[in-house]
């Protein structure tokens, strides 16, 4: 039994919905969150500057009592893991290696779509990934740039013929090309589940990668007996600006209410 | 006479639109652009940190040899340029009190509207500004955050029922307002100048913040004794990060292509 937290952190807000589902899956335990909210978006930022930003999100996160990461960050998964692995003795989770696996565990035409910023695709990460884990499954990658501002001003629901309009551009040439599983390669998309769902129809399983990270969480917890004893996990919410503008959005991506949100001065770390 | 360049910067790309408009106004100037791309976008930003990011901006112009700063980012010229002006010992232009100058002179209705970013809404300097200027004339303003991502994702033309819905959605208070002088308060804007022309109708004059501070740089430099002598003046190009991408998007926003792009660690200065 293990009661430290859990540290997870993202560019912004998206990795709110990664912290939804490790707080369904794992109520258990105590989550500090941490959105790089003065530097957001990372999408479409050189692997250098990544690499900084992410080494100091880490850095902010180990100054609290932790046992693992979650980089809910699509962006720093497939940019960054390797390095922020040799350079910390705890577990640090990325959100693209169990998307990944899912999608070729359910994925029965052996043909798997991926959807994601432009830098997350430009990296080719989810595609090797895949490839490492069974090279007969073909990926076919669609970069989404517009999602991301769609989902932040609040057009991610059906019926809005901006959003739709957008998803179809995006995701018809993947539906024509005959995927039956399509990851959701950024933390911002499953707010979107509802109007790609429509129009990828039922034959295509949407794979949740802040999902697929929290049941790969739980197993490293529980191989190394590291899960939370029995009882109501709590979380603390910090991001580096605009810390009184966090509410609005995190509630939507974390659906529940946030009760208060620090600041911190990323760039001291 | 003085042959010594104009500084010009901007959180990104958008503010080659402002240097599209001097080359024309000032076709002798020489000119030096930094789009501090790997900070962008600076809408959204606190205070603390717009002053930092604009204080490195024009550190890095001034180790070239310039006489003049055009700050073509309306976050920065809404929320930083009294602390450079008084820090720097050469004429620093905005992009703000130009174009509000001409929005009191242009509109007959005494109602102007404003087009910007949140964040340059949310420091309400160009309702201020233009305040200052005549008390009678009512600034009506609207945050548009969707402009700058679709415009970057190219959906800036009319006929795109994407950007036609959000500009509507904008749009239609301000017309319902009664305005007949409209600031685009974004360098990016006036990509959209076609789209937001067939929403304003004919009887609403757009105010373009770019051409205005280029016109005040020729007034301001006149006045100096400070215009180039007669001859093509050059541009040189310089970017915070990615400065490969650089030539796609600048030469939309510019309309003439980009030679080269020089890469700059903008944390140094």
């Amino acid at each position: 039994m293990d009661n430290r937290a859990i540290g997870v952190f993202d560019s912004g807000l998206g990795g709110l919905t990664a912290v939804r589902q490790i707080r369904s899956i794992l109520p258990s335990e105590n989550i500090i969150y941490f959105g790089d909210t003065s530097r957001v978006p990372y999408g479409g930022r050189s692997k250098e500057i990544l690499l900084k930003y992410a080494r100091q999100d880490v850095h902010f996160l180990r100054s609290f009592d932790i046992k693992a990461i979650v980089v809910a960050c699509g962006t720093v998964s497939t940019n960054a893991l390797p390095e922020l692995r040799a350079e910390n003795d705890l577990p640090i989770l990325g959100v693209v290696e169990p998307a990944c696996r899912r999608a070729v565990a359910v994925t029965k035409k052996r043909r798997v779509g991926l959807i994601a910023t432009a830098a997350s695709v430009r990296t080719g990460a989810y595609a090797e990934t895949i490839r490492a884990i069974d090279p007969t499954v073909e990926v076919i990658s669609k970069a989404c740039p517009l999602f991301v501002p769609l989902v932040e001003n609040g057009r991610d629901r059906p019926g809005d013929i901006v959003v739709e309009t957008v998803a179809r551009e995006y995701l018809e040439p993947l539906k024509d090309a005959g995927i039956d599983a399509l990851i959701l390669g950024c933390t911002h998309y499953p707010l979107l589940t509802d109007v790609i769902a429509q129009i990828m129809g039922p034959e295509v399983e949407l794979i949740d990668t802040g999902a697929e990270a929290a049941w790969e969480l739980k197993r490293t917890l529980k191989a190394r007996d590291q899960l939370a004893g029995e009882r109501q996990g709590e979380a603390v919410y910090c991001a580096s600006d605009r810390p009184e503008d966090f509410g609005t959005l995190a509630s939507r991506f974390l659906r529940e209410d946030i009760p208060s949100v620090r600041e911190v001065d990323i760039e001291r770390y």
